[in-house]
């Protein structure tokens, strides 16, 4: 038996990172850009195609060995045509698009698309730190808040969109979200209300955010960036930090609450990066909406940068 | 093929409600007692057994002619020993009682125990509202919030007890909660919660509740003088029925941006006696919170009153 080469590919709002997985998915090569600012999904799907055959090559196969390439996008997905229905966070993709089929078209290979965090999930569930365990909660702590539910050994679906964890109101009639909602966790957690509350801040405090962003040429706060004013003592960021991890420690209660489960992942760019003192941190916030005694235990996700990537190359190719 | 005939009995902070179930979890008899304020964990099983015996005289069989009889009990269950951990709202239950065993000796059958949540949703996925619906959350509005979690066709357990509903948090550091915990949505729709704060308010305004009370010579306030005090005008039930309604909306739209169910079912007592009006403003409510468009639908249970007994008759029996 030969073990068939995989191709995976993860789609953010600043970066793609594309995989080649082997047996256990296990990466035998990987490529990075960035995400295209112009040209609309068609710019990125091409991005996408080159990435794949980037990181074919650093795994030393040709992309039409590939077996198939999934690609994980964050947004809803009809996973049976491979459509993007909205991607969020990505500039100019806010219509439905034909990702699958346009990619495997230009790589000849077959494509499946999934959600992003569902795939991430999924990884983790399988070669990462759910692996073994029958029920946990990933939590996706990045530009926005992903979560995903594995519950009795399998990940929830629903409708085909379960796991909107950063849409968990933490406090009615609180501050508005991106998705129009108000008190949804993601306006007080995700990057994106961070970086905009610290924008206001910074009229009227001293805060090294965006100094450390010119600096780091970055247009926008990144993970890197708020790890280094935690560490400055920067009081900005420790209070709107502080104030995150308390709305998620709600949101995560809840959660835990209706899905008693085993076990919360932490993951995200921000989730991984703020690690284990932080963790702890979110740990006891959480425990403070907690329902159940003895509560989940808490775990980093182990896939890293890598995990979505990982994710989407097991994905089932529909074209 | 022969019919087997089970018992189902819910059993409940103020009433034992018992059946006898046929093919199709229909109802061949039934009978109700008062559950018992004195006499601890044995004496409600003994009342358990009578009601039994009154149920299956009833349908017209013998107690020892039934299949099995399964018991709902609010709390937490250990099912493969037949014991309820801790019962929640039943005077003098506080310790594990293996109430399995005891009732299988007493009546000569095989006995199974269950949360009455549990069961209850099981019997509206089976035989009620959730019939032929993948996925579906059960709302069960009595004197807790207790809920059910059916996703991709089965009921969610997690480690044991999924759906704890009543304990998301609605409002971080709000009203302290009877299990401990602050701001859990029981704090504010409860109907136990809703009387201690009935009683608070009726120091302060005018109010026919407790006068309800009186004249219909009820220790608490039931969902019928609930009802009524509404059908009244009474401001503050009214009051506080809204707040209620607004608290339940936050905690099941968390719950709904969770699971991604088709649709919302809306049981217990003041739920069901509510009927379709306030189950109207409560979809409202609920909409507010709710980031899937569409949302789910909305429906009452069908199963009424004697809901958690006939899900309890599908029980497998362990003893």
């Amino acid at each position: 038996m030969t073990t068939a080469f995989r191709g995976g590919v993860d789609v953010g709002g600043t970066k793609i990172q594309a995989v080649v997985t082997g047996r256990g998915g296990k990466v035998l090569g990987e490529a990075r850009r960035g995400t295209p600012r112009a040209g609309g999904p068609e710019q990125v799907a091409e991005d996408i195609a080159l990435a794949v055959a980037e990181a074919a090559t650093n795994a030393g196969v040709r992309v039409r060995e590939l077996a198939s390439v999934g690609v994980g996008v964050p947004g809803s997905i009809d996973p049976a045509a491979g459509v993007v229905l909205k991607a969020a966070n990505i500039e100019g993709w806010g219509e439905p698009y034909a990702v699958g089929p346009a990619l495997a078209k230009r790589l000849g290979v077959p494509v499946g698309v999934g959600n992003d965090v569902t795939v991430a999930v999924e990884a983790e569930r399988r070669f990462g730190a759910g692996r073994g365990v029958r029920s946990f909660l990933g939590v996706f702590w990045g530009t926005g808040i992903g979560g995903g539910l594995v519950v009795d050994g399998r990940q929830l679906e629903g409708r085909g969109s379960a796991g909107e964890l950063g849409h968990v109101c933490v406090k009615p009639g609180g501050r508005r979200c991106a998705c129009g909602l108000r008190g949804c966790v993601e306006a007080y957690a995700g990057r994106g209300s961070l970086e905009q509350r610290a924008k206001h801040e910074a009229r009227k405090r001293k805060t090294v955010l965006f100094e450390l962003a010119r600096k780091r040429e970055r247009e926008t706060l990144t993970s890197g960036i708020w790890i280094r004013a935690l560490e400055a003592g920067d009081v900005v960021a420790r209070t709107l930090i502080d104030e995150a991890v308390a709305a998620l420690g709600v949101a995560i209660g809840s959660a835990v609450n209706l899905l008693d489960v085993e076990l919360v992942v932490l993951g995200g760019g921000l989730g991984e990066r703020l690690g284990p003192t932080w963790l702890a941190l979110l740990e006891k916030a959480a425990g403070r909406h907690t329902f159940f005694s003895p509560p989940p235990r808490y775990a980093l996700a182990v896939l890293g940068d890598q995990g979505g990537a990982i994710g989407a190359s097991l994905l089932k190719p529909v074209t």
